[in-house]
């Protein structure tokens, strides 16, 4: 028996859980906020109950140290030395990495390198990894990459009709981003479809407060929405999504404000909150739904709109598909959009929503009917899973 | 009997088509190039001869008198009189014109207006208008707008998931481009359906320089994937199409150039000019293709790529798909293209290619075997016609 420690680290904050493996016991989970300043959050579940205090907190490494030694404070281990390894989401595996691997120095220095994609992740990845390196210098470290799953893309998936010096010299492609999740999930419905890896299609649909969509053939992501950074595909609660890109080159001169001041706008101000004037939250959005707001209802239309269109483009492009999932907060959560998306996809894949199983909140359950000719689930991601799985399987040896 | 002059006036050039109405019948066509310049070209048909003369022409009423004068020395026409009406293309027409109008002093205001949002084409067009009201002074005139068409998409769809004060203050929003061209080759694809129009769902594939895909349902654009400008949608010769809107931002930074400026290497330089780095032009890039070269098989990967991805979305946005048309430059006259797309569309939507009915150009064809699913048509756009029809129509009375 292994214990092993799955570790999100940002650039204030720091979530973790702590796992029994093989079996996958939860044995913990907690989250240090406001990392830096004087009244830093620490929250530990112990027994099942939320623990919180509030503390200074200078840095990763006094977080590190704070939540290492209430694992030993509430009992939950008797030693640092019983964590033998430790599991590091990472946002940007660059096409350096197209899957986990065990850290060394090699490795620091290509994520290092990374952080000119990832300007405000990567950085924070390596913080974290850092402050546990030092604080469990005796266990294993795996970095797990947000990128990595979509690295099967075939590159005229990747590459953007642009100067192709853009490419080779700049790194500019389409990586993709919530690779784990999409990996999760996938793995999870294949399993459900009771048929080979290799003949099963899938689209997965990650909506949270970010929203990416996959094409997954074969159990390999051909295809996903987001792009050379999160702010591509579909439209989320603040950012937009694909659109005519003269736009923002447009509104840079009308407005006077520069290409980082626009990217901003882009990122923060746009979505289900630009649209609506209302919030980025979609249960916000529903509230003014039903009390008949206009730009509430044309909010919402406009996220189904582009959701649709991006699964009959994965519909077409992998010829044909078995089942579509949902998961992250809003997909997992959402049971309006949930319906509002199976009943524009009925006409051309029968995914007849089954209302009643539909009345659901992350619980895997199936959607549609019985005899629906293309299934659609809820399945609940679970990244940390996969970050402790990785670890173990590259530190157990 | 009524001859009607349609036309279509650039910022330096003018082209023309005489039509006999209602039959149709064109009696000449040409055009003058290089206005402004001591060197300008003048090319007339007589007899299905074109006749071209090098002359200078300071302006478009040097131009309008040029090509009225050659009708009457050719016999063509008797007299200027006989010219009962003129139709003119204008490219933008926002969300004041749903279809073509008399020309009257509030609608050049309003196309004026309009300027800001197609800075490069409606002042070209009002130039040519307004030489032709002071030639054609008796004639009525009409306005026909690239836009029209597309004035039915619904607010959902043409609202983007950006600041909504953009649209109200700024006009943002998707208008989409070739309309006049979308329209015709849907109509005529109606008839070859033979089915009432209110039943049928077309997709309609404008491929020239510029590549607009249009989902017509009903009779009715419902969407299509140029959008605020003619940058968006899908790849074409120097145009990028949708891209992750943060990389011009990024490139920008990057490369220390404008807005202005990035929004030209995104017009000219991108596409299958940009990732081939051999030339804009397809048949170029087929020829590459055929001596193996990489970046030009990837260019073409990526043309159809985005074509049935965007075939895809507006399948599953009709929810459903009866016919496919190809039309303008490369859709009707590059087999290659239209294979490998109909090819792609098979698993889905069972458009079996007809290969010898397929090797054509420029003339209506149906490509697809007689079993197939979905008929996919060549038909030859003929914009010239519209704006002929739509100016008979709006002056007979």
């Amino acid at each position: 028996m292994s214990k092993i420690i799955a570790v999100n680290a940002g650039s204030s904050s720091l979530k973790f859980q702590l796992y029994e493996m093989p079996s996958e016991e939860v044995l913990t989970s907690g989250i240090v906020e406001r990392i830096g300043f004087d009244d830093a959050i620490f929250t530990i579940k112990v027994n099942g109950e939320k623990v919180s205090t509030v503390q200074p907190v200078k840095d990763h490494t006094v977080a590190v140290n704070l939540l290492l030694a209430a694992l030993i404070d509430h009992k939950i281990i008797g030693s640092f030395e019983e964590i033998v390894a430790a599991g590091h989401r990472v946002v940007h595996g660059g096409e350096y990495f197209d899957k986990s691997v065990l850290v060394d120095d090699s490795v620091v220095e290509k994520v290092d390198q990374l952080s000119e994609l990832a300007p405000l992740h990567n950085p924070g990845a390596l913080v974290g990894y850092r402050a546990f390196a030092k604080s469990l210098d005796h266990a294993k470290h795996v970095f797990v990459f947000d990128t990595a799953f979509h690295q099967t893309m075939s590159p005229d998936h990747f590459i953007y009709a642009l100067p192709y010096e853009w490419y080779t010299d700049y790194k500019v492609r389409k990586y993709g981003m919530h690779g784990t999740s999409h990996l999760y999930v996938s793995q999870r419905c294949i399993e459900l479809l009771e048929k080979p890896a290799e003949d099963t299609k899938i689209i997965t649909l990650h909506l949270g407060g970010g929203c990416s969509i996959t094409a997954v053939d074969g159990g390999k992501s051909v295809n996903t929405s987001m792009g050379f950074t999160p702010l591509a595909g579909v439209m989320m609660g603040t950012r937009c999504g694909d659109i005519d890109p003269a736009i923002p080159l447009y509104m840079q001169e009308k407005l006077g404000v520069s290409a980082g001041e626009m990217d901003t706008i882009l990122n923060k101000k746009s979505g289900m909150l630009g649209v609506s004037g209302i919030s980025s939250d979609s249960r916000d959005i529903e509230a003014a739904v039903a009390k008949g707001d206009e730009r509430a209802i044309i909010t919402e239309k406009i996220f189904t709109n582009r959701i649709v269109e991006t699964v009959g483009s994965y519909y077409m492009q992998m010829g044909g598909c078995d089942a579509i999932v949902f998961t992250a907060g809003v997909g997992e959560n959402s049971k309006d959009t949930r319906q509002a998306i199976m009943n524009a996809l009925e006409p051309t894949l029968g995914t007849i929503c089954d209302d009643a199983a539909n009345d659901v909140r992350a619980k895997e359950t199936l959607l549609t009917t019985a005899d629906a000719k293309t299934k659609v689930y809820l399945i609940p991601t679970n990244e940390e899973v996969v970050i402790a799985r990785d670890t173990y399987a590259l530190t157990e040896k």
